[in-house]
């Protein structure tokens, strides 16, 4: 429906002389955007989630040909897709990520007299978002990255992920068609496709900032390619994780067959392909825990990957981590072979170690799988816990399964437990499962390297929409020169925070 | 008087193993910085700032014979110095750095029962800060990154700027006892020397951000060696930035005197070695001003450059625009050489191009010269200051000088000019001068790179602690283990936002 998407069909990738339009626009349409009020984005954002609900049959028809997943996850995955986009509209009306300060002049400032500074939160420019491969809804064409730029104000282009051609064009054509209904300015949004074309995209000068979710190498090498730039971009990457659990003694006593039942589906879920997946289980020697989960997860049918590329990776990735010394194969799960569609279906595999032969091979063990696997590891005390989690890369998640009613033996214990893992990880669960991220104000789904790539930015929450904004200071600035943000008379009526004169004076001495 | 300033002399570069010391100490201290309240962090940061204040005499002497800048500046560096260690004990004790947010747990949720999710900020981890020549004390030992990184929590190992090693050592003395007489954790600070020190340091696992303030080569070079860690960290580079400034046709007619003699007392300031030296003031052909200027500029006195290496720039950049076809010399700068101290003094330059000139060899006269320099461009038409400004590289400030009483059409075309400038900067200053950055809440020394290598931070301000902290979230956790800023009876009494259950079902509704 849109000029751009007219000529493209989704097997063919960007040419240069296309993305070179795409561009234009973007940069042409960046100031209108930016321009329309909050109130107007909302709208804007609003109508794209309804016309995503009124499409929800189709998209998730096409969805599940090309991706396998079932069509209850696909519907709750379009209705989460829809929702964000009202999150970010709430945030929008409430104003609070314009982030505005005002200074006014004070001639008895403490280092002498201060002119009048007021700033807020301005978007950055057209922002390149790379989708994701496991998401087809909810990370991809209008997903999560896409809804918190255009929040911002920022043009999106939108490299499409291969492994969903026909459902990433349809929900461009929903958007495309639903953005200029509601009057949004041409060329906010374009859909791109093909590696090449990303990476064109991402070395362009037009591009202000990029967001990507996927692999280490795949994230890495366009992180590198960001940073490589001539003007360098913030390039925001949600790559692999680990997610380790811990279960400690107390709760696998208490818990065996709860514990047992939900790590099973927290790993084998979605065919293991969540970026929250736990992919390590510690558990302390000796539990009755293990042979549960084993029973469970054997239990397990085989689940489609999500395309045979995917599938490839698993399947040679379990072969390096199979062949380690001391790692014992638990369940061996089956490879049941493509049928029409090319993709094969796996059941889960179970590994075990103990922290030794894990520390030992800490290279291959220490790493992401991504499909239907975990491996359990035995600890023989405490310490060898904090070893393990000191020893890790960072991570999304790092859950903790704690005893009911801990004595303070157990608290003590726990505290430092809670502490080694905060430092490698931007999300501590209790006593429940990592993956079912929470779309929330309070959520933070990012972390330490790798993560991410910007360890003080989530891309799920309202706060997504930091990464895509930036300040800007007016010092001195006749009232009429100002944005209606900055103006004294505050009519767009949004939340400020402003400083009078005379509150240096006793600075420090407030608690001394 | 710490244990590693003992062995340090400021001839001596550290030594791997004195590095190696240094960095094992600042992660062993961590946790415990980490873990004071935030107002036991603040009496520190205090204790900095009465022990600096107690010492002005000698460090200002010692300053003095080191750089050559005058008593009266360095008195006031040492005072803005102090102050900015008082405004962050301030933000500290008001809390509102830790962004709390707290999600309640609300079975009705859109998407699903949502748990209890609850975020705040916590330190990154270790900074290294590395120091400038410019402000010896103001961006250097005790400056305004070391101050952010402190406060948010974070130990600072500090890369001393040899331009100014005595100067260093003595702050960096002052600093270490004022640490360990407020009782604060050993190993939360140290300095180090050397470029290869400085280098190493920033490759190291046990290093999670840093800061810079200098020239973009220099600062390119390590924001590249930030990036291609096997674990990428944040670098906070401010580089370079030619401020341009605009006089309007109706400021310029108005206020000759005013703008000429402001002009040339900022430009000229510190010898012209400040981040926001207006580098380029682009006034309309056939005012009065371009005379008035080169009269003032001719008055000017040779000044000391920082350092021999720093004269040595920017006698070989001054060549090169000299040289340039179409640039005419107004006022030629005058040499002193070098004294018993070895930096020579110059007095300044001012040239003069016009717009077709300055745009044909835009790769040498758009870019920084750091020294008392500037370039006047008499322009012919708005459409040439339009262009001139977005051909500019990221600045940290553009300048506008505009009419007391613009008419509709004037008030149109400023709208026009200021929308350009806010594209290329942190700072729109109206009808003053970009030098004497004001240190206040609303203040955003910062912008597109090359201005910065993060255009979403500042470095000066209270916002400069949001470089040093990152966000983590808990789900689920029991009271007893959540940290006490995110418990439900707020022991500290910080600030927070809170949602209750049952607010996503109108999401998107609010305005529609």
């Amino acid at each position: 429906m849109s000029v751009v998407h007219e000529h493209l069909n989704e097997s063919a990738e960007t040419t240069d002389h296309e993305l070179d339009r795409v561009l234009d626009a973007a940069v042409a349409a960046a100031s209108a955007w930016e321009d329309q009020t909050p109130t107007q984005r909302a709208r804007v954002l609003v109508a794209l989630a309804d016309a995503l609900s009124a499409h929800v049959d189709s998209l998730v028809a096409v969805a599940g040909e090309e991706t396998g997943l079932p069509e209850a996850r696909l519907r709750g995955e379009v209705s989460r897709t829809s929702v964000q986009l009202r999150m970010f509209a709430e945030e929008l009306l409430a104003g609070r990520f314009l982030d505005v300060v005002i200074d006014l002049p004070d001639p008895q400032f403490v280092l002498g007299p201060r002119p009048d500074l007021r700033r807020y939160q301005v978007p950055v420019g057209p922002v390149l978002v790379f989708a994701a491969s496991n998401f087809p809804f909810a990370f991809s064409v209008a997903g999560t990255d896409t809804a918190s730029a255009l929040a911002a104000g920022c043009p999106v282009i939108l490299k499409a992920h291969p492994g969903h051609p026909r459902t990433s064009a349809m929900t461009a054509d929903i958007v495309t068609a639903a953005l200029a209904a509601a009057g949004a300015p041409a060329g906010i949004f374009a859909m791109i496709t093909g590696v090449d074309a990303g990476v064109r995209a991402l070395q362009d000068p037009r591009v202000a900032a990029a967001a990507f979710t996927g692999s280490v190498p795949g994230g890495r090498a366009l992180f590198d390619i960001a940073s490589a730039r001539k003007c360098p971009i913030p390039f925001y990457g949600e790559l692999g994780s680990l997610n380790p659990a811990v279960i400690t003694s107390g709760a696998a006593a208490e818990r065996t067959e709860d514990i047992a039942a939900g790590f099973v589906g927290s790993f084998t879920l979605g065919a293991g392909q969540f970026c929250t997946k736990p992919g390590l289980l510690l558990v302390p020697h000796g539990s009755a825990l293990v042979a549960r989960i084993a029973e469970l997860a054997a239990e397990v049918p085989a689940a489609r990957m999500l395309t045979a590329k995917i599938a490839q990776g698993f399947r040679s990735r379990l072969d390096d981590v199979r062949r380690v010394d001391g790692v014992d194969v638990l369940v061996d799960g089956a490879e049941v072979p493509a049928g029409e569609d090319g993709v094969p279906s796996f059941s889960p595999t179970l590994l075990r170690t103990n922290a030794t032969a894990l520390l030992e091979h800490a290279e291959v063990l220490l790493e992401e799988t991504f499909g239907p696997t975990a491996i359990v590891v035995e600890y023989a005390s405490v310490a060898e816990v904090h070893e393990i989690l000191s020893r890790l890369d960072g991570a999304l998640t790092v859950t903790v399964h704690t005893p009911a009613n801990p004595d303070a033996a157990e608290r003590q214990e726990l505290r430092g437990l809670i502490r080694v893992a905060a430092a490698r990880t931007g999300r501590v669960v209790f006593n429940g499962w990592p993956t079912g991220v929470a779309v929330t104000p309070a959520q933070n789904h990012g972390g330490p390297y790798p993560a991410t790539t910007a360890i003080a930015h989530t891309s799920v929450g309202t706060s997504a929409m930091n990464r895509f904004l930036r300040p800007i200071a007016y010092q001195d600035a006749p009232t009429e020169l100002l944005p209606e943000q900055l103006q004294d008379a505050n009519p767009m009526g949004v939340p400020r925070r402003t400083h009078e004169a005379g509150q240096s004076q006793s600075w420090g001495q407030a608690a001394f």
